[in-house]
């Protein structure tokens, strides 16, 4: 499975050989919405040393479209080499010198981990669309049997960004035992109506794709199209107005050569901004599965810290870790104010949380951008 | 055409036979962008009496899938009966008792005027993507031949929202004689890269559905999901996150009956908000031709009311009438920040330019919801 996922990922900045990718199996996991899945793979890197008490690691969690490989010691200055290197390694926040540092593949995802790419056992054939509904607490699920496999008493800490973000939540709320501090970026409580409205557009534009059919595409001929259009869209909601303005403007394209998803020719022009949106979904196309695309960003929208507790306030005061919440003050996606909100109702149901804004143009990628904003927030 | 078109929009709102659609035919319109287009028909309703030296019309200008049913006097307090209805009769702002009020369907449109899906002369088929690209100039100066052609000469308002709006603020530039106040509501002198964007998102999703057919698609057969997703995304924009929230929140929706654009099943449940979405989708795809969409929305991104001169200043220092900006505090289409902007710098080139910003939750389409903030600015 790894094997083939090193090759499938070839050209892309996902240099799994460089650091060894390790996968574990589980046999089964009891999901959230009903029913079980399994066996379960998850693929994961790790950085440092566990001690002998299991309670130096730190887990980090990625985004919708992310993989395990969040740092490369090899390159830890280049922030294209691994997605959050300049953050990880020896004297940096995530100190790869005192801490085990792990960060595995997301439950549903398609960089090594069980998602609607893999074969299902029942009938030999990928599971495309009779894979499961999955939730952020079956991610973090996983994630527990993954750490438990590898000798991990608790966690130092759990961090991450977006749903990694929620994720980080979910495991300070679901295993308040285990984990010391959780440091949720760019995440909120729940999804707006409007980042709920602007991800279904998203997801209609791949299942409205002739070639998704139905969910069960021939692997490398999947609703790329749809997949593309996705893909553009949610890179305007990672970015924002001022940010853009500042990018692109309203300047032509300087070349045209990047094919539309639709293959239309362009109608009075194109402006860079079509033409940089045009290479980014063609470039998601050429390493994410369009049903792990479902299945992930529609989780994202499920979530809701308060599931299953009587109220927000018993979910928040089930808390027993330091939380760091960091907002991004041009986010749209996750707002900042409701980052900070959700920061407040933590402090005042108890807890010990601190809310910290990163000043940032960039909007909900501030969190994979702005190194130094991170870095002091980290160590706060 | 107009009857085909009364025809073709029954069970819509646009009742049509309610108030008399007329067209007005002239050979040829040259076009900014290069060539020239003929024969052109344009549609239009009138409310009111033009008086004997022709200046006391008003021009009311529509947005993107809109039409020339902005009044309906029978019906004149049911804003669902025309779409500009409250502001627009005796007594009100555009008062049909002074003025004699215009209202005509765009180029491009399909709602009587000349726009893709019309007949191409020159082989008996409808234009389809032959149809030649259109700015909101040659928008203006077909409705600048067809107030000729009734009698006006010189327009006492013109006033619209959107690309209304965009136009409202071209008039003013391009014949600043024949305009004495100008009313640009929720537009700025060009889009921003965001909002190109987010347009173009919508554009690809309708090329391609493999029904568009490079835009020759038969009457009645377009590219149905693909118009249905890009009006969906349409519709997000058009709101705002705040009103959003507070219309749907994440309430589950309480009847699935709607089809989603792709005809797939919900992947763990529907929220209200995308019920609410594949709704106005479909309805869209049911009184809307794909090609126009994409020619009107094209328009919009190609604004920039600087084009042509030397400079902002030396576009903006053109005007001699009142222009009066309104902006809406939560649009993200048409920030209001930059509404506020234009009309500084009309000031600052020796304009008289008044600024007015409707404090409303509902985003871009508040000129089309707050009708006592309305009222009250367009009285200042």
């Amino acid at each position: 499975m790894v094997a083939q996922l090193e090759h499938r990922v070839a050209g892309s900045n996902h240099l799994a050989s460089v650091n060894p990718v390790f996968t574990y199996t589980f046999d089964t996991l009891p999901l959230q919405r009903g029913g079980q899945l399994g066996p379960v793979t998850i693929a994961y890197e790790t950085w440092g040393t566990l001690n002998a008490e299991g309670n130096n690691a730190i887990l980090i969690t990625h985004a919708l479209t992310g993989n395990s490989h969040a740092h490369e010691p090899q390159h830890m200055d280049d922030p294209k080499k691994a997605w959050w290197n300049p953050l990880i390694g020896p004297g940096r926040p995530f100190d790869t010198s005192q801490y085990f540092v792990i960060c595995s593949n997301v439950l549903g995802s398609c960089y090594g981990s069980t998602g609607p790419s893999s074969i299902d056992p029942s009938n030999g054939r990928p599971y495309g669309m009779r894979f499961p509904v999955i939730t952020i607490p079956d991610m973090v699920r996983a994630q527990k049997v993954l750490i438990e496999h590898l000798g991990v008493r608790q966690l130092a800490m759990v961090a991450g960004g977006s749903i990694g973000g929620q994720q980080a939540l979910e495991w300070a709320v679901s295993y308040p035992e285990l984990v010391r501090k959780a440091i949720v970026v760019a995440a909120t409580a729940a999804l707006t109506a409007q980042a709920i409205a602007l991800s279904e557009v998203g997801r209609q534009a791949i299942m409205a794709d002739p070639l998704w059919r139905g969910g069960h595409y021939p692997p490398g001929h999947g609703p790329e199209a749809g997949l593309s259009i996705a893909r553009m869209l949610a890179m305007i909601t990672y970015q924002s107005e001022e940010g853009m303005e500042m990018r692109f403007a309203r300047r032509p394209a300087e070349s045209t050569a990047n094919p539309t998803p639709s293959r239309s020719a362009d109608l009075g022009g194109r402006f860079d901004v079509e033409n940089y949106l045009y290479y980014q979904g063609e470039a998601l196309v050429r390493r994410f599965d369009a049903n792990s695309y479902l299945y992930i960003s529609r989780a994202m929208d499920m979530y809701n810290v308060s599931e299953g507790y009587p109220s927000l306030e018993a979910a928040l005061r089930r808390l027993r870790s330091k939380v760091l919440f960091i907002g991004i003050r041009s986010d749209f996606l996750f707002p900042a104010a409701r980052v900070r909100w959700l920061a407040d109702q933590v402090r005042t149901f108890g807890g010990d949380s601190t809310y910290v804004e990163l000043d940032s143009p960039h909007g909900h990628d501030a969190f994979l951008k702005e190194w130094e904003q991170m870095t002091n927030a980290l160590n706060m």
